[in-house]
C-alpha cells in the first residue's frame, strides 16, 4: 500500500487510546460464560455481548473514539455517515453525547429499527436506493456543501481502534476469569471490528488465532485473506445480513487482517437464522442476522471448538420484529 | 406467626451464606445501567438480568443453597420439587451439578420449553392436572414414598436466603457505579425473591423501599402487605404470568416481607406484554411474563422514578416462541 496509507494503520497502542477515550462512555459490555454453549460445541465459549451496547452494536465504541477526537470547527461543521444502520445509529449517538450535528445516509431499504432510532438519536437521515445510486457519492457532496467531516464506517484508523476495545475487553474480562482465548471469532464487512478486534488480541494473546465472520455471497474477505489481496463480491447478491454488506475489504483493514487474521468463515443463511433463534431461545438474547454470523459459524462447526477456549462477538441485536418472528416460527 | 416457624425465618446473615455456598455455580448476573429507561421514565435504573442466570432464571441460586447442604444420605434418597418450570429447571440444574436424582412434579400446561429444558436436565417430570389435581398432594406423596427431600420453591429458608443474593449483588454492583438505590422492584409469587431480596437490600441500603411486582388478578401479596395478613387470590383466575400464581404469600416470606416491603405494585396483562416487547426491541433482552411484571409495572409508573435510582429485576426468561412471536406482532 502506498506509504500515506501506511503510516495510517493503527496499532495496539491506538486500541489502548480508544478505550481510555471512550471509558464511561461506551459500556464495558458482559463477557458471558459457561453457557449451554459448552456443551453445544465441546468447547469453552466466550460470548462478548455488543448486543447490550448502547445503541444495540458495537459500532458506538469507533464512532465515539473518531467524533471525541474532532476540533472545535470540525464539530461546529457536523459529521456525516452512510450506514444501513449499526454505524449510523454509532454515529449519531456519539454525536448527540458531543453536541455535534449529524447526517446519515441511508438505504431506503434499511431496516425500520434502524432507521427509527438513527432519528430518534437526533441525526438527520438522507434516504438513498441502494441498487441505484451510490451513498458514498451522496454522502460526498453532503460533506463538501456542509464542510462537514465524513466518518466512514471502517477504513479509518480511529474507528479500527474504537472498534478494537472489543478485542481489548475480551482479552481482560478472559482474565479476570482464569481463562486465555485460543480462538477469536468476529462478524465482518468492512473488517473494522474484526481488524481492531485482532490488534488488541495478538497484542495481548498472541498465540490466539482470530477469525472473520461472513455470511454467505458476502465472502469477500475470506476469499481476500486466502488470495492475499483484496477481491470483490458478486454484484447483485442480497442478504439477511444487511449489516455486512460491504463490497470489499477496507484498505486500512486490510493492512491489519492480512498479517493477523488465521482466516476467514462464513455461514449460510440458514445457519444465521438457526443461531439467531437459538440465542433467543437458549441464551435469551436478541441477535440481529450480522451480528450472529459468527455464532452462526460456530454453531455449524467452522471453528472446531472442541477442547478450545473460543470468544465469540455477538456484534449487534437491531432486528425488525418481523424477521424475529418469522425466525422463531 | 408459631415460635418452631419464627425461628426458620432467614436473615441478612443467611443471604452472605449463601453468596458464598453459590459462589462460581451461580452466576453474577450483570446490572445494566445508562439504558434508554432512563429517558423513558426520568430515573436512573439498573437492570437485574436474571434472564442470563444458569436455566434463565433466578432459581438456580435459592435451589443450588438448598441442594448443596443436603448430607449424603439425602443426596442419594435424591429431591422432589413442584414448579411451573423456573424452580424446575432450578433444582434440576443444581441436582444434576451435586449428582442429586431429581423428581418434578409439573402442569401438564407448563411452558413447553420450561417441560423441555428440565427434561434435558435430567430430572424426572411428572405431570399433574393444574385445575383438578393438588401439586403439593402428588409431590408430597412421592416424597414419602422415596424418601426423598421436598424442595419448596419459596417458602424455605434456603430458598429465600439464595433467591435473596440477587439482592446482595444489586447493592454491591450499584456501589461499583457509585449509586445507590431509592427503590428495588421484583417480580413475585410466593414471595420468596422479593423477601431474600428485601434481607440483602435493608441490611445494606437501609433506606431504600423494596417492592413486589405481581400480575393484576394475583396480587395476593400487594392487598396482604395491605391488610398485614396473608390473603388468597381468587379461584379459577388465568394470566400469562405462569412463573407468578402462587395463591398466597409463604409463612416465611410474608414474616419478612411485611416487616421490610414498601408495598406491592401491580401490571396488566397488556403492560406486560408491552415491556416484553420492549425488553426484545430496545433491550434485546429475550424476558418471560413473569421476569417482566417488575419492568412493566415501571413502564406503567407504578413506582416513580422521576430522580431517583430504581434497580428491576428481570428475573427470567423462558418464554415459548409462541407467545413471544404474539407479543412482537
Amino acid at each position: 500500500m502506498a506509504a500515506d496509507a501506511a503510516a495510517r494503520v493503527p496499532t495496539f497502542a491506538d486500541v489502548r487510546a480508544a478505550a481510555d477515550r471512550i471509558a464511561g462512555h461506551a459500556r464495558r459490555t458482559p463477557l458471558l460464560a459457561d453457557t449451554p454453549l459448552d456443551a453445544e460445541t465441546g468447547g469453552r465459549i466466550l460470548l462478548k455481548l455488543e448486543t447490550l451496547q448502547h445503541t444495540g452494536s458495537f459500532k458506538f465504541r469507533g464512532a465515539y473514539n473518531r467524533l471525541c477526537q474532532l476540533d472545535a470547527v470540525e464539530r461546529r461543521a457536523g459529521v456525516v455517515a452512510f450506514s444501513s444502520g449499526n454505524h449510523a445509529q454509532g454515529v449519531a449517538a456519539a454525536a448527540r453525547l458531543l453536541g455535534i450535528p449529524a447526517t446519515i445516509v441511508m438505504p431506503s431499504d434499511a431496516p425500520r429499527v434502524k432507521m427509527r432510532n438513527t432519528l430518534a438519536l437526533g441525526a438527520e437521515v438522507v434516504e438513498y436506493d441502494r441498487q441505484r445510486e451510490s451513498r458514498e457519492e451522496i454522502a460526498a457532496r453532503l460533506a463538501a456543501e456542509r464542510g462537514a467531516v465524513l466518518v466512514p464506517s471502517f477504513d479509518d484508523p480511529h474507528i479500527i481502534a474504537g472498534q478494537g476495545t472489543v478485542g481489548l475487553e475480551i482479552a481482560e474480562q478472559s482474565q479476570d476469569l482464569g481463562l486465555r482465548p485460543d480462538d477469536v471469532i468476529a462478524c465482518c464487512s468492512g473488517g473494522g471490528l474484526v481488524g481492531g478486534t485482532a490488534l488488541a488480541i495478538k497484542g495481548l494473546v498472541p498465540s490466539a488465532r482470530v477469525w472473520s465472520a461472513e455470511p454467505a455471497g458476502f465472502d469477500d474477505y475470506r476469499r481476500s485473506l486466502a488470495a492475499g489481496e483484496r477481491v470483490r463480491n458478486l454484484p447483485g447478491g442480497d442478504s439477511i445480513c444487511d449489516a455486512l454488506l460491504a463490497p470489499t475489504p477496507g484498505e486500512l483493514t486490510f493492512e491489519i487482517n492480512r498479517r493477523l487474521l488465521a482466516g476467514g468463515v462464513v455461514a449460510t443463511e440458514d445457519e444465521v437464522r438457526r443461531a439467531i433463534a437459538y440465542a433467543a431461545r437458549v441464551l435469551k438474547l436478541v441477535v440481529e442476522p450480522g451480528g450472529a454470523v459468527a455464532l452462526a459459524a460456530l454453531l455449524a462447526g467452522q471453528v472446531d471448538a472442541r477442547g478450545r477456549t473460543v470468544a465469540v462477538v455477538l456484534s449487534g441485536g437491531n432486528i425488525d420484529d418481523e424477521l424475529l418472528r418469522d425466525v422463531l416460527a
